[in-house]
Order: C-alpha cells, then sequence, then structure tokens
C-alpha cells in the first residue's frame, strides 16, 4: 500500500559487507560501519572511501517490475540495511523534458527534478541510508557538517528516526536552513569551518553519535549513503521505458551522487538489464573544481584554493576519491562552470517554470560542453534542488493602483509587458 | 515514456461542458470559458460558479489501471482539454504514514504531501488546467490576484505556455514568493486588496488576458482548474490499494481543492469503481472561517470579519460555494482550528521530517475533532505546501568553537541536548 513496495515484494538487504574503493577492494563485514574510511592497508597514505557490496544472485530482477513511484525501501534488495519506518516517499521524481529551443539541440534533454524529495534535494536518498546505518548502529545521535541540503536532510531523519542531532553549520548559514533545521527539532552550531571535521569526529567519539558526513582529511564520506543515489539510475531506467540515457550530469561536490549513479547503471547492465552505461559528466564551479583537477592530473584526489563562487553546494576545495572513479567507469568527463552561466542558465530553466537551487544549474550550464561529444541519445541532467534554498535577499515593495492605468504603467516599466497593445 | 501516460493510452478529454453549480445546473459548452461564473438566470442573486461536465460512458476504466506517477496528464480523460507541453510532473505525490503516538489515534493517518509539485503546492494540479484553458483561449497574457502559491504555481505555467504573465499581490509579500515570481518570469504588481478583483478584471477586458484567480464577488473562480485536484482522489485510491480513506481534511480557502477531490471520489464512484466517498472535512482559521459560518446558517455563502490569523492562505473573508457543495456531498464538516493549534501540529509535524507551510497544518491540528467522529478506516491529510513558503524572520549566529567543550556547553544551553552523558 501507499508509498511502499507490493504485497509480497522482498524487503531483504542483499548487502554483503562493506568494500574499499581503494586497489586492494578488501571486503570488510558490513558493521561496524567505517565512518572514517577503510582501515589503512600498508603503503597507503589515506584511508579509501568504501562501498557497500552486494549478492546480485540473490537479487530477484522482479524488483524491476514496478514501477518508479516514491520511497526508496522499494530497492532494498539493492539498499544497505534500511529503518523502512524512516522512509516518507524519497525518490520517485519526474523526469521534465527541457526545452529544445533553449537547449539549441536535437538531443533531447531531460531533468531530474530532485526537488520533489521530502526535504527538497537528492541528499534524501542518501540520508535513509546513512540515519538507518545510525538506528543499526545503535548511535546516542546523529551529527553532520553541512552548508545546507545535507544537513538539513539529515535532520529530517534523525527526527524521523528519534535520535538528537547535531548540526555543525557555517556562521553564515540561509534562513530557509535555519528555519528547517529548527523545524526538525536539530540544534544548529555555527563554528569556523577549519573546526568542522575534528568537531564531528569529537562529537562522535566522545557522544557516541553517528556522523552522515565526512570526517577526514582525504574525503571519504559515509559508506552507505552513495547508495541510496543508485535509485536515481533505476528510475532513470524505468521511466526510458527499460532503456538507459547516453550521458547523466550530476552538479559535483565530493562526487558521493556521482558515484552513486553511475554505481546503480553498472548494476543494471550486471543484473543483464541493459547493454550499456550512460556516460557521467560531473560539474563543478570554474574557480574551485578539484574533480576536475584530479582528473587532468591523474591523481586520486586534488585540493584547490577556495575561489570565489556562488555555486556553494559544490565548492569543495577537496575532490572526493568516488568522483575519479565514477568517470573512469563510464567513460565520463569532468567539467566546470562559471558563475555567469550558471546564473544565465538558472533563468533559462526558470523560462520554463523550473526554479532550481543555483548549485543545480551547473548541470544546464554545462550543455554547451557536452553537446560536442557527439551523443546518440538523450541527456538526463539531474537537478540537485529548488531556488527557494539559495539566500534571499529582503525586499519591499510600494503598492500601485488603484486603478488600471497605474497598473499598465508599472508593468511597462518594470518588465516591458504592454497591457494596452 | 517519462511521466506522461503509456504509449497507447487515451489521451482525448471527455469533458462535454461547463455546467452551473446552481441549482438550475444549466450546461454550457467548453469554450468560450465563463471566468466570471456562469450567466445569471431569471431569480438568481449572484453568478454561480461551474464545473467541467463530463461524458462518463466514453471513459475506458483502464485508465485506472496505471500506477499513480507525477504528470496528471495521464489523466487526460477525466480533465478538461490539456496543453500537453504544459505539464512538468506535478502530481503524483506521496501518502506519508504519521506517528500513532503524535495522532493519539489507532486510526491510521496519512498526509499527501503536496509540496512535492513543480513549484511545491497542490495549486500546480489547478493551474496545468486554468493555463490550458488560456492557450485555448488564444489568450494575450495570464492574469491572477495571489498571496503566494496560487500566484506563483500561475506563473510557472505561464512561463511554460509562453505567455506573460501579470500577478497581482498585497504589498507585503513573502521574499520566496517574490524570488519564485521573478524567477518565473512574471511582473509581480503590489495592489490594495480592495482593488484586485477589479483589476483583474479590468486587465482581462482590456488586455486580453486570460485570469487564473477569481474576479467576482460572490467567488466563482476558474471553471476548469478545480477539476485539476479529481487527481489528488484517483491518486489516493490507487495508494490504497483501490479503496478509499474514511475522511479526507482540506486547508481550505474558497474550496477549488475541497470540491475537487470530492468530485474525483464520487466520480470513482459513478465509474463503478468504488462503493462509497469519504467524509470531507474542511478546515478554516477560527478568526475567520467563512466556509463554517455558510454551513452554520445553511447559506450558500456567507462573509466574515478579517480576523487575525496567521493561517495566511486560507483567510478568505468570503466562502466559496463549492465548499458547500463538498461538504452536502460527502456527509463532510466544516472546522475551525486556532493559531496556537496550528503551530502546535507544525511542531509535532516537523518532529517527524515534516516541514508543511503553517496555513497546511491547519488540518492536523483539526485532528482532534475529527476523531470524535467514530471513523471506521483511514483519515488522510492534505499536505499542501512546503514550510519555507512562509515568511522567515532574518538571524546571525555567532561563531562557537573551536573545542569540543564549546560545542557541548553551546549545545546543551540551546537545546538540552548532552553530549558529555
Amino acid at each position: 500500500m501507499t508509498n511502499t513496495a507490493e504485497a509480497g515484494a522482498d524487503t531483504q538487504s542483499r548487502a554483503i559487507g562493506q568494500r574499499s574503493l581503494g586497489p586492494d577492494a578488501t571486503l570488510h563485514p558490513l558493521y561496524p560501519v567505517f565512518t572514517s574510511g577503510a582501515p589503512l592497508r600498508s603503503q597507503q597514505r589515506w584511508n579509501y572511501p568504501l562501498e557497500v557490496a552486494f549478492d546480485y544472485s540473490g537479487v530477484d530482477p522482479s524488483v524491476f517490475h514496478q514501477p518508479p513511484l516514491a520511497g526508496i525501501a522499494r530497492w532494498a534488495p539493492l539498499l544497505p540495511p534500511l529503518d523502512p519506518r524512516l522512509s516518507f516517499g524519497e525518490g520517485g521524481t519526474p523526469l521534465i523534458p527541457i526545452s529544445t529551443a533553449a537547449t539549441a539541440s536535437e538531443i533531447p534533454v531531460f531533468l531530474k527534478d530532485e526537488s520533489r524529495n521530502p526535504t527538497w534535494s537528492h541528499k534524501d536518498r542518501l540520508n535513509l541510508c546513512t540515519v538507518s546505518a545510525a538506528v543499526r548502529s545503535g548511535a546516542k545521535g546523529v551529527v553532520v557538517a553541512s552548508s545546507g541540503n545535507h544537513g538539513v536532510s539529515t535532520a529530517a531523519y534523525a527526527a524521523r528516526a528519534n535520535l538528537p542531532c547535531v548540526v555543525l553549520t557555517p556562521s553564515e548559514i540561509s534562513k530557509t536552513f535555519l528555519a528547517m533545521l529548527r523545524a526538525y527539532g536539530a540544534c544548529p552550531v555555527p563554528v569556523e569551518t577549519a573546526h568542522r571535521w575534528p568537531l564531528v569526529q569529537a562529537i562522535c567519539e566522545r557522544a557516541g553519535y553517528h556522523p552522515t558526513s565526512n570526517l577526514t582529511p582525504f574525503h571519504t564520506g559515509h559508506p552507505f549513503g552513495p547508495e541510496g543515489y543508485k535509485t536515481i539510475a533505476y528510475e532513470i531506467f524505468l521511466q526510458f521505458g527499460r532503456a538507459v540515457p547516453a550521458a547523466v550530469v550530476v552538479p559535483t561536490g565530493y562526487g558521493e551522487q556521482l558515484y552513486g549513479i553511475s554505481k546503480g547503471f553498472k548494476e543494471l547492465v550486471t543484473l543483464g538489464l541493459c547493454s550499456n552505461m550512460p556516460r557521467m559528466f560531473s560539474v563543478e564551479p570554474a574557480t574551485r573544481g578539484p574533480l576536475h583537477r584530479a582528473v587532468q592530473t591523474h591523481e586520486p584526489m586534488a585540493t584547490v584554493e577556495a575561489g570565489e563562487t556562488r555555486q556553494y553546494s559544490i565548492a569543495c576545495t577537496a575532490s572526493g576519491y568516488r568522483g575519479v572513479l565514477a568517470l573512469e567507469a563510464s567513460r565520463g568527463m569532468a567539467l566546470t562552470v562559471d558563475d555567469a552561466s550558471v546564473c544565465a542558465a538558472q533563468a533559462t530553466l526558470g523560462r520554463q517554470g523550473i526554479w532550481q537551487e543555483f548549485s543545480a544549474c551547473a548541470a544546464f550550464a554545462a550543455l554547451p560542453q557536452i553537446l560536442t561529444q557527439n551523443l546518440s541519445g538523450p541527456i538526463v541532467l539531474i537537478g540537485t534542488s529548488g531556488g527557494f534554498k539559495d539566500p534571499i535577499e529582503a525586499e519591499t515593495l510600494p503598492v500601485v493602483g488603484p486603478g488600471f492605468e497605474h497598473v499598465a504603467d508599472y508593468v511597462r516599466q518594470k518588465s516591458g509587458i504592454d497591457l494596452r497593445s
């Protein structure tokens, strides 16, 4: 009924362990959850991130004979163990055709609108998995360091789990995010950026909290979280009538979403449901772009200067290794876009009734670069969040009126629209 | 593919005309659209609203053998004629179980989360229908008078229709709504409340614009719009596994949503798909509540004083006749709730990760009254919009840190959470 899988559906996770994404690919048990990366192997300079490993032979292909509705617990066999009480209609987001006039392209372009999630961003798919892990780990609470979407999403799932939640934020934080954190009962704690990861670690060690965000200088993040993003791939596959697009374009921070989507498509190939994967394209701000730098320098990781950018949701100065892996696995590319092109993209999408968060519009802004790639099929842009997540300036408006003439003058002056013609 | 109905699905509207909701029930042709209510009949004091009439014998019941996905053009036979290019994944919203601890009820309670729509409110279902009518009417543009959700939704669909859009707003308007109107390319025009309907009328008559909101003192509204809300009923029916809840609770302004949902269930009975309708419950602010007054006084319409309330999305001082009809047809009830109970409701829902707009929480606030009604089945609350639609006060936060002790002190002081225990 409702948002859950059909009666009789398979609700058992086929996860068999945590696997290091390092060259060793060591398989560890599922618990305890390695929230500071895989244990160091000899001759490794840093802890690698981990992913969840699955026994795919145990997955009934009928899981892909259901409609791509909301509630990602319907994908339970292919996700880490979930606490189903936490799920509340995340995912199942629509694929919106983008006007070809706007894209100047013959190739169809779609936007997968992740603003339709419970806290209105793609992070909800990740945090059903991370907070389920927190519950199963017997954590005393949940802690996260986040500039926005990740923090509020964590807070919502922590509230559903009846776990206290501490959110380390920058001192400058959008009022919308602050209001959301308070509504969900979390405790926002503004701290200096340099202090956030050590503080997250301290709160975990000393208060027994479970972190949903990264703790380590070489980004590792939560091992279970990115698995939630595979559901984006599953839905796209079903929304294309059991086919895959030529390209998926992802506004990229640490590469967790990029990797998760890529892995989802790889699983479809493994399960024999399609023969190839889309090419993955990451998009970062031109004044930062650590993944782009890592790819350029053939390194597993790079750090960059904190150049000015308004694309604050994807303004990482250190890359995530998952990003490198996702691009290699999919013959993808790392792209960057400047703020001016993102601004233009946001305006173009707005004129189609689609108001996306500024950083989310980086995907559309990268289209001209992608269209040089001679793709032979559709392009899907991941629309990560809604425009209301951005800080909005205050404004007061003096009234116009009372008559039509006053209004007609005002409208012509403000917008060029001529009501008298 | 994607959000549209299956290939081969029936896309032909079975609408046959506009029918007056007055006692005469006169059937008029579908066009021209009567945006100022039905033509006056003898001995009628006011123009009645109209609905769209359908030839139900032409509706293939297989339309209800599809999953309740987003994109309400899938319900085309039961909707007024749509321009399918305008549709962008509206509807298909999830049904979220509400914790029984929170409801103090054995009866299951669900929230249908309309914040998952393209402009994050239920109004999108209405405006696919109204703006489709504007396009088919050859309108030069679209005009609307709205305090919020209706205006931004209209603006988004007008943008998709490539029609200019003028939105008459109050002088005090939330920055989020203003930002949305601008993003969608609409022209916001702040006017005095008393001037708005005459100005909408003038803009229609003199500039050839099509109105998506009401023009008349006795509320009539757009005849096609409320039909879009029937899709909420269809989805609920499918989400309950082809069954209906005992009650549906609707935060109510002019009663368009209340009526549309009610009509949708009535159609399911007409089509032989279920044997009875849910009882409809309207909820309004206790300091206003014109529908409640109309029902109490056995009148088709009532007006009330503009009492203070924070429930601004449902703060009408004049009732809509559709509301009276919906409650009569469903053995429903008109309820009111005060701001304090709505505030408590918003906090309770927030603790389950559900941040609804203040006015939307009126439905949950009405639960104690509804639970006295000896219902024998589930209750569905309509969650009309997200909390970020409300005005949010500014705030600056001085940083905390750098050490764990600073953070632990701060957290204990702010939230009572003890990280040291």
